[in-house]
């Protein structure tokens, strides 16, 4: 069987691999391939690791059994249509997204950010920025999902000493369970926290930016297109909201032209949330583990389906 | 009696206290007098609001009754002799350095501060970034110092799973209490936290420095004085150390020149971290109880002995 590696390893975790497949795998690794080899090498694949283009999708490997996203979101494949199992990373990033977006969320707060700039260029405006901050402490916080990210940024907010509710529709857990519920909730909400998954795009609409308090602050560690950014830019432009802490947008790259880059009180993380020392071991682990499993004939771990988009 | 204010209040806050003030307390604001008649109208004083530079207390107002500091620490103003009562702002700003050196810490891990730095030039290059994060899950701590800086620091961190030691010689509830103790616990820290006051002047030495773990990080928002920064510098330069987080520094403003501005992994926050929304409010606030508790003959709140150089 033949294991086309999409996922960008570096030597040492591709020798992993080759010492530990069975001997029935043989892998190729995409970054040991020309351009023009790469897509004869996917189509001959029983087992894929990684995320290879969606437009590659339409013509899928034939033989292809197993595939392994190296990622916990797989919105990008809507439409997708294989037969194979698929798993994806479940909660594999949750806690590092939960850490990068209160870090930002903090460096909103205590103008962290600013402080950098000022930084890179030797420039001590201490007194000035002090002015300015405000603090995390005791903040009325509605985050969107009970999944691992929502349940990990509320055991750390509660250090804080924040009031948090969870929105989940059907999570008896969460607090809220509506739109309805959410809305009535943010006149009186200093902060939200999204880390809702692309199945829920739009979700966070103008309606909703425009019944948040004033001053208050909208954090995304979720995907871009469950928000209505249109609506988000002209609320942080008016100053209805104080800042918005956005490790996902839209698009990405982030256009040049797209003014989250200079508004004020935003604070962009380039999507960099879900990172971790040795992230891709935990990926190569996954994958050993899984087509362990698929070879036994047992389930996968994390197994989704590609219809429901996550 | 005549009251020097010599914090910068705006006029709001100079309308409050004349409004507050009992009949018999004239104030006379700094920010309403040209720079001649600072000296003498400090002199007249009775009463003293804010933070006047050390060298002026050579020759301190022969009426000086009660002394309030709009400060936590008091080092400046060692070898000042004043015969009256003296207080200080107590825990006022305790629990906004927590925020801004845990905000610093995560800034660290997450690389909020080169994040920030690439904003401000539109460059988006989170996949280079995310490859460099780290974790606070799980780290082993020391704060150093048991005060409600420490206190706080320590219910934050504990959201993060992080394992936290707090030193302090003579508290029974914190977990190491000699330099001793500290030297033989770093080797297996990751993170050394200090508010220690400027009483504790080297406490952090060469040696102890010496003996922090591979790739560990030390965060300070006590007083620059604590530490040995030649030392802190070359374990940075040297690559021992993982970084820093770095509220104070021995001399402030930071001299241009100083390698912390531009050494890898060093965030700086400026003595900023005392700073809250409305912060002069609890200057005046507390000014104002303090001068009912001395009118009436009461001991005053946070009251402070100059000789003990918090």
């Amino acid at each position: 069987m033949i294991a086309f590696v999409y996922t960008n390893l570096n030597e040492a975790y591709r020798s992993q691999l080759r010492q530990q497949l069975p001997e029935a795998v043989e892998p190729i690794f995409r970054n040991e391939l020309s351009a023009e080899q790469y897509q004869p090498a996917f189509r001959s694949a029983d087992i894929v690791l990684g995320n290879p283009p969606a437009d590659w999708w339409t013509n899928p490997p034939v033989k292809l059994q197993y595939w392994q996203l190296d990622s916990a979101g797989f919105d990008g494949y809507q439409g997708v249509q294989v037969k194979a199992q698929v798993a994806n990373m479940g909660d594999y990033f949750a806690w590092p997204c939960a850490e990068t977006i209160v870090a930002g969320i903090l460096a909103h707060y205590r103008h962290i950010d600013e402080l950098a700039v000022l930084q890179s260029q030797r420039q001590w405006s201490g007194s000035a920025v002090r002015a300015k901050l405000g603090l995390l402490r005791r903040k009325q916080v509605i985050i969107l999902g009970s999944g691992a990210i929502g349940q990990a940024v509320r055991q750390m907010l509660l250090g804080f000493d924040c009031s948090v509710r969870l929105l989940a529709r059907t999570d008896p857990a969460a607090e809220l369970h509506s739109v309805d519920e959410l809305k009535a909730a943010l006149p009186a909400t200093d902060l939200v926290v999204s880390t809702l998954p692309g199945s829920a795009k739009g979700l966070f609409s103008a309606e909703l930016i425009g019944a948040m308090k004033p001053g208050s602050v909208f954090a995304n560690v979720g995907r871009g297109s469950t928000v209505d950014e249109p609506a988000l830019i002209a609320a942080l432009q008016t100053g209805q909201l104080g800042g918005a802490v956005l490790d996902v947008t839209a698009t990405e790259p982030l256009p040049t032209d797209s003014p989250f880059w200079t508004l004020p009180n935003v604070v962009l993380t380039q999507h960099t949330a879900g990172g971790q020392p040795n992230e891709d071991a935990g990926k190569v682990d996954l994958f050993l583990r899984n087509l362990s499993r698929f070879l036994d004939g047992l389930p996968l771990e994390n197994a989704v389906e590609l219809g429901k988009g996550y």
